[in-house]
This record gives C-alpha cells, sequence and structure tokens, in this order.
C-alpha cells in the first residue's frame, strides 16, 4: 500500500503548490458557453457537476514556450483536426519540425461516408481516424503533443496561441487554459454549418458534420421507429415520428436522403413491418438541388430520389418548431427527424481573430496560404479564402480544397524548414517559390439504390465527362475506398459494405 | 403539399379526441425518476427539455387487449431483453404463440465480451445483437412486438401488465403509459449492479453492464490519457486521471483489468508515449479473487495479473469522492476512472412485485420455473430464484444460468401450447412434466495477454479438468465465437480481433 501513500503525498504537495496563485492557477475554473455546448452533446451528463467539483492541481510551469535553437526543432502549431490539417499533419517532415495539433477531437472524420453511419450502413468507428495513426510523431516524439483544447485566441506579436482544454461531463477535471508559442502557426479551424438566423434550427435540428451528430440522428431515426410502434400513438403521430425531414439540398442533404431511403426500402420494411407506410423523407430546397453539377446529372438525381420515394419540396423554411417547422408560404411541416445541412459559414472564433478576412468573411490569404501581414501564420481549409488584392476567387468549402492545401503547405513548410527558416521570423524575406493553383477534380454524390453521379467537368461552366447510374456507385465506392486513410480502416470500410449487403443494417441502438 | 395540409388535419382531429380526458389521456405527461436516471444516461440533453414540450396524441385505445380464441394466437409477453429473455424468445414457436417484448433497450448485450469493448479490442456493436434479429416475428408478425418501455407494475388477477415508455432526451415526446394483457407472462427482468449502500458509487463510479458503459469507461479512459498530457497538469494529477481502479475481483473485474493492462501493454505504451509511465491498473477486492475458481487457477491468475502490472490490493471501499475513494483502513485512493463490478442484487422493480420471494430477495419459483400463487406467470435469469420450498439452491447469476433456463421454459411453453394450454388461465391443472435442472458446465475468464481459466468442475467442491494459459484462452475466445448469435456478429467480432492483433486497438474517441 507505500505506493499509495506516496501518491497522497504528492497530490497534496502538489496542491499546496497550487494555491499559490500561480497565474496558471486564475485561470483554472474558468468556464466559457462553447465548452458547454460541447458539454451537452456528450455522452454523459449524469455526473457533469462532478466536472465542477474540483479543479486540477497545476504546476508553475503551463504552456509551450519558444523553441530554442538547438536544443529544439521548431514548432509547428496546427489548429484543427479536419482534411486540412491533417494532410498537412501527414506530410510535415518530423524530423524538421515537432508538430502539436489543437482540436477538441482526436480524430478526423471520413466526411464523405458520414451519411452512411447514420443509418448502420457504415459503423462509426470506420469513418473516423485518429490523428496518432495519421501522424505518429505526434503520440511518440518528445516535443510533439496532440492536445484535447480548443483554441481561444492568438497573439501573433508574441508568437502565441492561447487554449483551453475541453473537458466533458463525465471528467472530475475542471477546464483550463495554456498557452503554446509557436514558430509556424497553421490555422484550420474549418467552418460552422450555417443556421442563417432562422430561430429554433440549432435547438431542434440535427447537423451532419461530426460523428456525435450521425450518432444521434441514428438513435432518434430508431427511438421514433419504435415509439411509433407502441399502443397509445394516434395515426397523425406516427406519421409525424416517422417523417424525416432534410434541409438542404447540397451533396450532404441528396446523400443522407438517399441513404435514408435506402434504409427505409430494405431494412424497414422488413425489420418493422408493423410501421412500414408511415414513413417518408422530405428534400427541402430553395433552388436547386445539388447546383455545382451539371442538368443532365441534376434531372437524373432529381428522378431517382423521387423513384426510391424521397419527397423534393421547393421552399423556404422561416420557423423551426420541436416538433413541426413552418415554411415562407406558411405550410406546416411536422417532423420527427430534421437533419441540417444548408452549407457552411465562418465560425465565431474565426469571426474574432484580428486578421485579414477575405470575400464572406474567411481568414484572408494570399497564393502561397500565408495570412500577410502577420509573420509565420497560414491557414488553410475551409476557414480561409483567397484575398480581393490576390485577384482569384474565394474556394469552395470541400474536402477536396482543403486536401489540397494540406498537401501543398506541407511541402512548403518543410522547403522553409530546408532552407532555415523554420523559426519563429527567420523566413521574412524567404522566395516560397510556385505559388498554390487549385485544380478541380469534380464532383460525386451519392443519391442511394446503388446509384450515384460523377461530375468530371473542371468548373460549372467548362465542359467535361460526367456520369450517373450504377457505374458512377462503382467509381463513387472506389474512389473513397482508397482514400479511407488507414489500411485498418479501409478494411472495416469494405467489411462494412459488404455485410449490409448481406445482412442489410444494423438496427441495435447503443 | 396537400399531403402536408392532410397530415395537419389529422393530427389536430386526433388532438382533439385526445383532449376528451381518455384514461389513457389522462396518464401521458407522467414522468417516473427511473425514466430521468435512464435520460441522464442518453447522448442527448441538449434539447431534453422539447420531450417535456409535447406530449403525443393517444388513441382512445392505448394497450393490447386479452386475445380471443379463434381470432388471435396465445400472447407470450417477455419482460427483458438479456440472456435468459432472448434465449426463451428464440426458441419460442411463433405459429403457436404471439411474442411480446418489452425492455428499455431493442438489443441484447453479449455480456462476456463487453470487457473487451471498453479499450477497443471489440466494436460496440460487435456485442450487440437486435431483438429483431433474435427472433424475427416480433418485427413482422401482426401480433408479436417489441416495445421500447419499461414495466412499471403487475396485475395477477388480470392478467395485466403496467408499462411506460422510454423516450430519451433528444425526443420531442414524454413518455406515456400503456397496458398489455397476457396470456403467459415470462420475467426476466435481471439484477441490479449492487453498491452495498456505499456512498458515492452511483455518482462517481461507472458499472459494467450496459454497451453505454462501455461507452462511458472508453470515452473516461481516453478522455484522461489525453488530458494528461496538456500543459499545467501536475504530477500528482497525472498520476490520479491514470489510475484506473476496478472494485470487484469476480470475472468481469478480473476481465476488465486484463484488457486495460493488454490496452496499457499494448498500445498506450506506443500511441500515449508521453504519459505511459502513469497509467496504472489497480483492482481492490475484498476477500479472495475469482473465488469460484479453484485455487490453481486463482493463483494462476494472481500471478499473470501481477505481471502485466495489475495492482492487487485486498481491502474494502468504505466511501467514494469524485476524485478518490476510502477503504475501511483509512487508505486515500486517487483514482481517474473507477469502475465497480462487485457483484448484482434484486432490482427495485423486482422488490415492489408482490410475489413470493427467494432467499436473496428475487422472485421466487418452483422446479418448473413457475411463480406459485399466481396463473400463467414464470420468472427466469437473475431476477428469479428457486424457493425454499424446493430445497433446491439459488443459482448464481450466470448468463450460462439464464441462457439454459430461457432454452427449458421455450420448449415447456411450446409443450403447453401444443396440449391447448395457451390462453390465461387454461394450464391449471396440466402435468408439466421434467422440472428445470441445472448442470453447471463451468467457469471462464479471460486474464489478458492472451492467457485465460478455464475450470470445468461441476461444483466448487467437486472435482475436475482446470485449465490455464494460452490454450485455455483460445478455448475462451472459440467458446464465445460460437455463442455469439447471429452470423453478422459472429462474422465482426473475429474480424475485430484479427484487426486488433494486427494493428492495434481503435483509440479514436467518438
Amino acid at each position: 500500500m507505500s505506493w499509495f501513500r506516496n501518491l497522497a503525498k504528492i497530490s497534496t504537495l502538489k496542491s499546496l503548490q497550487s494555491s499559490s496563485s500561480s497565474p496558471a492557477a486564475k485561470l483554472h475554473n474558468h468556464h466559457t458557453p462553447p465548452n458547454y455546448l460541447f458539454n451537452s452533446l456528450s455522452h454523459f451528463t449524469s455526473n457533469a457537476f462532478a466536472s465542477a467539483s474540483a479543479a486540477p492541481k497545476p504546476t508553475p510551469y503551463a504552456g509551450l514556450e519558444p523553441t530554442r535553437e538547438g536544443a529544439e526543432k521548431p514548432r509547428v502549431v496546427v489548429l484543427g483536426t479536419g482534411w486540412a490539417a491533417c494532410r498537412l499533419m501527414k506530410g510535415i517532415d518530423t524530423n524538421m519540425y515537432d508538430v502539436v495539433c489543437v482540436s477538441p477531437r482526436n480524430h478526423m472524420v471520413f466526411t464523405p461516408l458520414l451519411a452512411s453511419t447514420c443509418v448502420g450502413t457504415l459503423e462509426f468507428r470506420s469513418v473516423a481516424e485518429p490523428i496518432g495513426r495519421i501522424q505518429p510523431a505526434i503520440s511518440k516524439e518528445p516535443g510533439s503533443y496532440f492536445f484535447l483544447a480548443k483554441c481561444t485566441a492568438l497573439d501573433t506579436n508574441q508568437h502565441v496561441v492561447h487554449c483551453e482544454t475541453v473537458t466533458d461531463g463525465p471528467s472530475s477535471v475542471a477546464p483550463w487554459k495554456f498557452n503554446i508559442s509557436y514558430d509556424k502557426l497553421v490555422i484550420a479551424l474549418g467552418a460552422e454549418a450555417s443556421t442563417f438566423g432562422i430561430h429554433g434550427v440549432k435547438e431542434h435540428a440535427i447537423f451532419l458534420r461530426e460523428v456525435y451528430h450521425a450518432q444521434e440522428i441514428r438513435r432518434r431515426l430508431l427511438l421514433n421507429l419504435m415509439l411509433s410502434d407502441v399502443p397509445g400513438v394516434s395515426e397523425g403521430e406516427k406519421k409525424r415520428l416517422l417523417h424525416c425531414v432534410v434541409v438542404g439540398g447540397g451533396p450532404t442533404g441528396v446523400e443522407f436522403s438517399g441513404e435514408l431511403s435506402d434504409f427505409i426500402m430494405r431494412d424497414v420494411r422488413q425489420r418493422y413491418a408493423h410501421v412500414k407506410d408511415y414513413i417518408h423523407v422530405t428534400l427541402i430546397e430553395a433552388n436547386e438541388i445539388l447546383s455545382s453539377f451539371d442538368d443532365r446529372l441534376r434531372r437524373y438525381a432529381t428522378n431517382q430520389l423521387t423513384k426510391s420515394g424521397v419527397r423534393l419540396v421547393r421552399g423556404t423554411v422561416k420557423d423551426v418548431e420541436p416538433q413541426q417547422l413552418i415554411l415562407n408560404d406558411g405550410t406546416e411541416v411536422p417532423y420527427g427527424l430534421l437533419v441540417w445541412s444548408t452549407g457552411v459559414g465562418p465560425s465565431p472564433l474565426v469571426k474574432s481573430l484580428d486578421l485579414p478576412k477575405s470575400p464572406g468573411g474567411r481568414i484572408g490569404i494570399d497564393e502561397w496560404l500565408r495570412v500577410p501581414s502577420v509573420e509565420d501564420v497560414f491557414a488553410i481549409g475551409d476557414c480561409s479564402g483567397f484575398l480581393e488584392t490576390t485577384g482569384k476567387p474565394v474556394l469552395p468549402a470541400l474536402a477536396q480544397v482543403a486536401e489540397r492545401q494540406g498537401k501543398y503547405l506541407a511541402s512548403l513548410l518543410n522547403k522553409i524548414g530546408k532552407a532555415g527558416g523554420g523559426r519563429a521570423n527567420s523566413a521574412k524575406d524567404m522566395e516560397f517559390g510556385d505559388p498554390f493553383v487549385y485544380k478541380h477534380l469534380g464532383s460525386m454524390a451519392t443519391i442511394g439504390s446503388y446509384k450515384a453521379l460523377v461530375d468530371l467537368r473542371q468548373s460549372k461552366e467548362g465542359r467535361g465527362i460526367s456520369l450517373a447510374g450504377f457505374v458512377s456507385w462503382f467509381v463513387w465506392r472506389s474512389a473513397y475506398l482508397t482514400r479511407v486513410i488507414s489500411w485498418r480502416n479501409r478494411l472495416y470500410v469494405a467489411i462494412n459494405w459488404a455485410t449490409t449487403f448481406v445482412f442489410g443494417r444494423d438496427i441495435s441502438r447503443i
């Protein structure tokens, strides 16, 4: 038992230290609303109070100090774990740099396949890739880290990032703040689902951007299926519970509608025979669905979705209530499940940052993905956009763009490092070489029932091949299968698809 | 849009009906604390208020009325979805009976493998089997149902079960009550983790009985691993965060400790190199670990666990606080994760039921698993025990026992049905034939690092083969692989084991 005694001693010792009011100690009980928002989405709020009941015991040292020439490698701090951030971390030369990643989630989400997880076509874990597997150095190298935290502010003059830990309900630790000094900073914070300030969206609709969103959609769908079967539910209530409404006819909305109608056609009809005639999917879009695709594909998609039972409704949402939404023309649309996928906009943090902005309020960057007017700061992915001065259009918020930017910046940083410009303020007058140029490889979207769209045109106006139907569905699957990052997940996705094909989708509600 | 208009009409119509105070209508806004407890464990409390905001619209009809000779099959109502209930439902002849299952979860949990899911050796879904796949009739036959609800009371004279729906946070429906008339009732409600009234256990410890428990343990473990890496955490706090304490040295506790030390040895050392020296597992047991196994195996297990870094502590817990627990001898044991597996006892509902009880407060049954003194009521699994009058000992709370009882009762009910005793009160003077006899097939437990124990003795005193080591680990795995119910899950478990072996465990925190 001596071990415990020692441990007890140590902790008391440390707690004495902490009571000496170090700057860190002061910050320990800080909470910020966003943090609570995150909490409320976590699994276990049963003992949420525990997290308030205790603050961690800080040491006087609370942060990563500037790197020292000779003693340490230059430090690249990456904010975010999306497509851009992960592609960058994958490509960066960890013999030259230490990598520190800050994000509220420790995995990358393979967003194009997220819709499939909601109905059990894929397992959740198959579309999530731990950062440690994308860039092993982060969990091995002494100077590289992943911090489960969110960035709260930047000090670009001091080259410092202010962070706060993300701790949800179950943890008996209150969030605390710390600082990280950087030599190079890469902002890849992504964007935020846009609600256009429509009342009730945040409260009642579910987005489809994180794994926990997919989990929520799945649980809600299965709950409604089961509740609608219980004695005492009226016809109207059954219809409402089993009415799935998707707002937004972009690829995400369309893919989710497609998956959902597949799920209904193939699985619900067998497994929930009692209520099969009550479940319906409605896709609400203000303009055209899949507006980025060419007309032929769009018509094809419209027919396919309609055939597979998806109601396409042209309309604009005015208000969202707990059990129904109201369209501009006053129509009341009762729903049991409401999924919101109407595109993205800049997050509050991005808005708050004192940096040049691009049209649309993203962080403004030049052709080398640098943020001008400050040293050693880069921005990639959905949070960034070309400055007007570059004369280039702001690129669309696509995984494709983010991934390409991450790849480019990785090699650029490696080049800078090789040229001895890795440290803070040491690359001022360096020649950066070729700027970043984006080539659109085309768009893909699945529309359910083993059909998909592949649009290989360079731009909306440009000409080029466009496919629709089973062939392109096959192209779609293979394309993604080769892009799911680790072999483990490739294997799992393949197996998921195979088992779904053979056994149907999983319907256990866990 | 006409569809929506009609729908709107229907709902208003029904809501008018509901306002006419039908007995059902009155019950609709009833909430019971247990229900909230369940809510608090669900994923989404963000809009929990929604569930209060709206009550469902009842039809005058709210329940399943008594079955009518000629019109319907006799109805077997099964309470629970554990080993006993599921084995029964699997075996029951659905040409002879309609089956109605009532449970707060729509799947069976393959409990022996639950410990493996906490550390990512297995996926959660691999150990959960949807009821619809165990007994397809439930989702297909017009008279068979699964109701996501819990039993609140019994009326054995009227042959009626009182139920209340289980609706968690996200649902915009308030729970409501309904009744089910039965011809035969099978109570398989299982047991409840026992806390021995120790203060703080329910609030701060995690049990290991449901899939959401495993999910909570996994999330907590990964959260602590990541938090302990963030700047500002003291040495003592790191030690605490990464100290996993398991209370209870039964098979569950031992298997979990074993899995955990495997996880630490094999995965944490690589993936969390910075903190690998801080993570420790302690197993606290008041008496001997694995007391049901023979001495040789017990000694073997003790050595193996100690070798793989599990601290075995003989002690009794006096009090549990948010960050530490206190032993009877006053030792303070700081913990970051506390798992409680000290056996089970009867649940509040079982205690509340006005039925004969066995020693230990379980529902008293005779040799035919009948509850005497009432007609057509049977009890199986952990919630039941032989009456003293039978002269038989109360059987241990093992999956093995529950499974055997379910199998026996299925064939007994089929026999009764064939003899025309399916309806309520129609089997009064029937000859039931051979009573239920339990033959212990022996016990198995894995202790990590590819080692397990297999004890094939009939009883604690009896003699017989007992194995330890890799061979029995192999026996253990194959035994379970053949017992995981559906082929889909057998496949998944096999694949999980294979990929874990090749790629290591998954560490994404979703």
